[in-house]
């Protein structure tokens, strides 16, 4: 897996209490004016520190420009959750967490038209966009790679598929992110995670394998 | 499954051969304003009639809505084709069909900035949206339903899943089209629809089930 372990540029806060309290108020503000309409082209950095009642040296110190500001911002509406540890449990319970964490997102997404807006906005954005992609995105492939690595060495995944561990990847997430994003109306219901859990797993093809040759 | 039988709106020519040909004429006007910069929003059923040189009313005859024509427009750089039958061949090689034609629509869009920009404005208007999902892509998921019934009739797809047959269909589309929309930069070489339907199949477990308890 390329994915590069990128520096945690998303975790709010951090620092000192007063630090974090004024990160808090910055982002809080940056989401208040995207609510009243903002467009991310709308925004500066010099336009933020005044709406949120800061000087700009402040935001300056805490973020080196527009695009990290706005990383933080979304992983503060995205449910970024840190990747679990995978330390105890079985491999199945671990597969239905990060299944689980996909459902989630997708709910708030629902939910959030903030998300879906901000989503939306970044996806016109193209270096924002690989911003997102390359820090948020490419920690949660990591954090699976990892997990069914750790599958392979227990005999829980066939060891020939770690070949192409991003295919892989792509397997274990699409189910879950083709139906939060393609299909609007499609229920999301606790359970299904469980199901699509059962189709990674073993397939739909009968474990003796298919009736005909 | 609940997809309707849509009647085949996207069926580019139809009618006599005169006909056919005023079609023809009329969606590739529409292509090269589009080309030209319009968005659909910019376009009406005078205007395009009067960009292709016929009359308001022989557009009419054929179409009964902006929409019902870009439906038209996008079906001719879509890569529409009709469902499969699923008469001859193995289940898993209908299997690969419909995995196929999804990475090679995938292909089609990467190449195609016509087609992303018309999928991308299409995402803007609701209502076409909708008219595209009801259409062209509750067919496309409505031949995916027969053939996984087609599976489980003849043993190569356990017949318990048929339950859910909309998550079934998540489940087999899900990979490559959360590669093709996701993942900008990842292969599409013709060898990894082969590798996805081994995984529809038999899913990532050792088929004699996890090592683990």
């Amino acid at each position: 897996m390329n994915a590069p372990e990128a520096p945690d540029t998303t975790a709010v806060p951090r620092g000192r209490p007063r630090d974090a309290a004024v990160g808090r108020k910055v982002v809080e503000t940056v989401l208040r004016l995207i609510a009243d309409g903002a467009t991310f082209g709308d925004l500066t950095m010099e336009g933020i520190a005044r709406a949120a009642g800061v000087g700009k040296a402040t935001v300056y110190r805490r973020w080196n420009g527009k695009d990290a500001l706005l990383l933080d911002v979304l992983a503060a509406v995205d449910c970024f959750e840190p990747p679990p540890r995978f330390t105890a449990g079985s491999f199945r319970d671990h597969l239905l967490t990060a299944v689980e964490a996909i459902r989630r997102r997708g709910l708030a997404k629902r939910e959030s038209a903030m998300l879906r807006t901000m989503l939306g906005q970044m996806q016109n954005s193209p270096e924002l966009w690989k911003a997102y992609h390359d820090t948020v995105i490419a920690k949660r492939r990591a954090a699976l790679a990892r997990l069914l690595e750790h599958g392979m060495a227990i005999g829980a995944v066939r060891p020939e598929l770690g070949a192409d561990m991003e295919l892989l990847i792509d397997f274990v997430t699409g189910t879950m992110l083709s139906r939060t994003t393609f299909r609007q109306g499609a229920s999301l219901d606790e359970g299904i995670s469980e199901r699509v859990v059962d189709l990674i797993l073993n397939g739909i093809a009968p474990s003796a394998g298919p009736a005909e040759p």
